[in-house]
């Protein structure tokens, strides 16, 4: 009955805000906001909200931008009022000064963009909107900030506490699985076919995070494999012919694709949350798992590698050389903030994981090539460590790996020594 | 199956974060806010939030009182951080200036409760711990600001496009049901007998907004009757005999309860949403529906007419004078900063009604007769008028009443000129 | 939009069947029955069956056995054509000779019951018809065989595969709760408050069977108590100020309630495959739960302990020899088809059961002590022994019992003959 | 927790039944046939009819018509059992002489199929089973019959009281819309591209039949355009780059395609209970809508043509004598039970639709030109008209037809004349 509610509501919409559409046609987006952030009747408010949207999505790159433009600059703060709100609260503080401090403090486009989002379906048109900013942003600095205000705001909204996760299956509605495959990112979903053999078979399975208020879009996703031991290579784990097992004859899950879905939340970080949850609901679905597991790329060897010509002509005449420069790369190579380089390792550490294995001829696409000649690494969830990895990481980005990654990277340095 | 995956997360929590919570067993509150806000790594974040909101629910009047001023001071702004990063964004705005202000300008406690809220739940108890709050906060005034950064934070999470509005019956799950009886603010229910009256029949209705982080707690609900012709006597609509008629046979939807259930949500307004989605959904459900319209108390009433002698004798004595007084009082009556006196009024003039016609002998409960003398008022939501009552109210609390409520109050007028 | 659907499709209604109706206003019920069989296009049939169901609702008494009479005997098999086509398919038996035997052997009145369903909600219509029926066979046995044809109907309409169970608990909703209140047959639930105790704690549970297109109406329950160990008293276990404990603490649980809600189902058996099911579903989510077991009464036994004065004098006076005649009246006590005389016993042993353990003392409500003396028994479902003991009973209606019963059984055996 | 209840369910299994399931390995079908008929203890009924269904699916074509020739001879009606129970119920009907010819009159094989259907997800099984048979049946004579004993028992399983109607949509679990590929057998769906066109449209629209015990196997689906007037193609409906509209712009419901989905359920009826109960939700969504029409194929038409060579000429040289003859066959070609020759224009007849236009060139796919010469045909479902059509049709075959098709009848009647 969707169909009809829409259409009663549409009738309704008709005689109710209709007439007041009319009117506000002529006025100037900046007359619209000062509307919305005046409006006291909800009413009229949430029609000025929707008008606003609609408008929006109307714009082309160049309107867009000078929208943009206009909530940066003339919903700012106003550093004086904000001082003199400020000097009150600190002479006598108390809820009345804070009040007015707090009012004063926050910029207006914050409660715009709040205002925005009481119409029906709002969030998910404003993540659009956010990628959009943070596209234009890029050649328009003046706009930049107001990523910040955005962000904030998506940080609340978004918060873990407000999240769902669901299982992706091949029941899942069909429209939810076409996005899967328009999004991921990291071993692409080249079919339908392609996309049953991930998420159908009883040792597959994707999990995703949703948002009550956008239940159509996945926020990111994870794709994992139930395997016995540890593997290697996910040119095996995704061939199309492979056995098949049980999902109690597993001991093993492999988190082998971890995808964001949404250019807007970016700076929202669920990959830490979705994982711990995926291992928690995975426990107790299937008791008898051990080890949990990442085979991930490593998106930033080659470009490590070729910056040394030895090293690179090294790695590519050598499998075993390619995988211990790998490990001295994966923990030594640092950022100019004293962060692993890589991404990939800096967001699995920073969970408490640690460099577990790697394996040379594991990932033969063309991407795969490409950044790390075709290795890619065990990141291992060890339950029993991870608390401590976190806190080790977190403060001084002490870096945890196996025996076997340690001697892997002490060859390395061997290598490069006698090398040179 | 949810017990046995509480059972399995129950065991992994053990091993996961048991030997941490034993670690912080010892820590005062202020070293736990302090490893929160600096923690990095979520595991150790979450767990350490849980672990503040199980002490939290141990704490007595006294703990909490120290709890909360805590965190109103030593979490709140430092002044001077705030000035250096509003001058170095005044000089040189732009994101790094303004990300440096935002971070600077926000207290370190609404972070504290973003962080929280991560906790799988905790937003039923942050609600009830503002309700905490509040309710010590009459006592102790040092910690009354911290209730804005609350209400700062839960306007954005229970942001309209978040809520959920689902319809009451008698089919509902009976843990929500009993919420429903003890909840009930205006016209108490007394028993599962008096509910499934109020529930079942068809020409009944209830809907409450849920949010789908609370989805065992309504927010605020409405109670509707289905009637042919508007109802002045809201004993007549509650009696036990009382005909009942089909929803399609009725041309009139009465709102005559509505109850806020969160004390903790106070100030974050829902009942404007609550009407409009309502009056939206039940046009769609039942198109021959021409009138919405509340039967209201006039909670004010009484208090206005013992302050003058005369006027408590006039309606005290003959009904006729107690309606027209009562047209005077909501028309007339304003408080300190020109609003209508009557707080109801305030709220349905507020969204768009206006005042249709007042009823004498129409509750006689004793709550309705301590509070307006049996007297009630209809609230008419005109759908052609409500933009712009909405908004002259708005503007200058103009108030919209109809020909008869307008005779009424010149009536009144009258008599008091002439009584005098 | 339940009810805008209801709406629309009742104008669809009159447009569409109304002249019909008014048309079948004049015929006789035999008519109506006469076209329900002969119609072909569905349209009609379903129309004229919903007018059936509607006549039969409101007709008295007398009516209703008039009409089950017209079903008995004007829509019964026809003996001579029966005849012929079973000679027809003995001479050549095929499809065609198959058909025409089928059709001749049975009763055009399964035939009228089978479109009476095909209504919307007929079902249940259908079961409470039988349950009329069944009440007035008792003093119209010429109507008696008509309750065949429905059990016939209603073994494959419930079969088994069709029904589903759900967990009954406080989150379930109010209507279906308060049909457990007024159907629970064994220790009655007396207020909503009785009930929570029942279904809320986390030690305590009720599963229901289900048909789908009966989906507001429970077919039979089963309440669960999880204790540690077995208990002997259903006075403690519904004891309002007991101690609980979460259902991870459990070994035992305990079934001390089972009971058929649907008089209309009678012969139509649930319970066993109930039982079964939920020892398999309380077996996943539970995998701590040892032991499963009965807490039942023995509703028999008074009045077998008053057919001999000795016997009624000893138990009254010796809560020991209540005990010891208990055990004999189970392990002994024959109807004249060679199964156990207590229903409650033969029903459990005909699943697998074995009589396990007797309490004096353990039902102290009215109904308890007069049927049983106080005294109850628990039935012990050992899952290594249920396939044999099913086998046993159903052979040779042997009765399985644990060593405590047998020496009881003897006991009171020597003591009979002592007291002789 | 699906698997983890599978897992523990499957554990259950092994400790309950296991050592029974070795026991009647050894066992033959026709052993295990009557052991579950004898069988009174549910467990192992359960057991072994689980035991049947898995060898039966292990079985090749020779045993599966061995097992249906076992249950057609052995599992027969006795017929002097019959007889002597017969003649009992003639000489003193009443309840116990009814049971006892009940008992003799239907085979066992009834009894046992029934027994099949208590384990759980059997239906869908059952359902194989018998499309299975009825493939075999055509080189067996001698298992003919046994394929009635299925029907009479689907009959009552798949009562029109149990079917549940649910739109299919682009919304719909994937495992679903793969069936809908793979089944729909009017306008072949060659891809999840062209599928999306099918049902993801606003003016498109799919509804389907399901079972509860068998919900992910529809039944029968029919595929509805939303359009602007009555369509004379196919082709244009289909179109990919067509133009869309909205519902609720739509005065017009086009029936383009219904598909029965399981061979196994020959001879239930679905489809006129599927248009009825389609157009009365359509009706309740969109009340604008005015016609309800199909666009069918015409598929016994070449055949027809083919049989008078002129014919064949007039037709395939010019587009109007195609049109003419097609109302000729249409209205007046009929089978030897005198129904209408074509089974489509049978079955809408038959639902009280009339033929309504005729055109020609309105479906260019392979199978539409050789079956019909291109030419397709609106049957239209006038609400107020179809229970005297559907009557008449039932009566006496009296096909309704508009004046249009009527005079385009005659007109070919004259032009043979003339011809001839």
């Amino acid at each position: 009955m969707t169909l009809l509610a829409n259409l009663m509501s549409t009738i309704f919409e008709r005689r109710y805000v209709g007439a007041a559409r009319g009117e506000w046609s002529g006025l100037a987006m900046e007359d619209l906001a000062d509307r919305l952030l005046g409006s006291r009747g909800e009413g009229s408010g949430l029609a000025i909200a929707g008008q606003i949207l609609d408008r929006y999505a109307r714009m082309d790159e160049a309107e867009r931008t000078a929208f943009f433009t206009m909530l940066t600059t003339r919903l700012d703060i106003d550093p004086d009022t904000v001082r003199a709100a400020l000097d009150a609260y600190e002479a006598a503080p108390g809820r009345d000064s804070y009040a007015a401090y707090m009012a004063a403090a926050e910029p207006r486009r914050q409660e715009f963009i709040r205002q925005l989002n009481r119409v029906q379906g709002a969030t998910g048109r404003l993540v659009a909107m956010r990628a959009d900013l943070r596209r234009l942003a890029r050649d328009h600095p003046q706009i930049a900030a107001l990523d910040l205000d955005f962000r904030h705001l998506f940080a609340s909204w978004f918060n873990r506490g407000f999240l769902v996760l669901l299982p992706i299956s091949w029941e899942s509605p069909a429209h939810v699985l076409e996005k899967i495959i328009a999004y991921e990112a990291v071993h692409a979903i080249d079919s339908w076919d392609d996309l049953r053999r991930r998420v159908q078979p009883a040792d597959r399975r994707c999990f995703a995070f949703f948002h009550p208020a956008m239940p159509d879009e996945p926020l990111i996703f994870v794709q994992v494999a139930l395997t016995r031991g540890i593997p290697g290579s996910v040119d095996a784990l995704l061939a199309e012919g492979r056995a098949q097992i049980a999902g109690d004859q597993a001991d093993t899950a492999v988190f082998y694709s971890i995808t964001n879905c949404q250019a807007g939340l970016a700076g929202i970080s669920f990959g830490n949350s979705l994982i711990k949850q995926v291992v928690r609901d995975l426990s107790a679905e299937l008791p008898q798992l051990r080890t949990f597991v990442t085979l991930s790329p490593i998106p930033g060897l080659m470009a490590w590698l070729k910056e040394d010509a030895a090293r690179a002509r090294a790695a590519a005449a050598d499998p075993e050389a390619l995988r211990r420069l790998a490990a001295l790369y994966l923990t030594e190579a640092k950022d100019n903030t004293g962060a692993p380089r890589d991404p990939v390792a800096r967001f699995h550490l920073g969970n408490g994981a640690l460099v577990h294995a790697i394996h040379a001829g594991a990932d033969s696409s063309e991407a795969g090539l490409a950044r790390s000649g075709g290795a890619m690494v065990n990141y291992l969830y060890d339950l029993t460590r991870i608390p401590q990895n976190c806190e080790a990481f977190a403060d001084s980005h002490q870096i945890a790996a196996s025996a076997q990654i340690k001697t892997l990277a002490r060859a390395a340095h061997k290598t490069e020594i006698q090398g040179t």
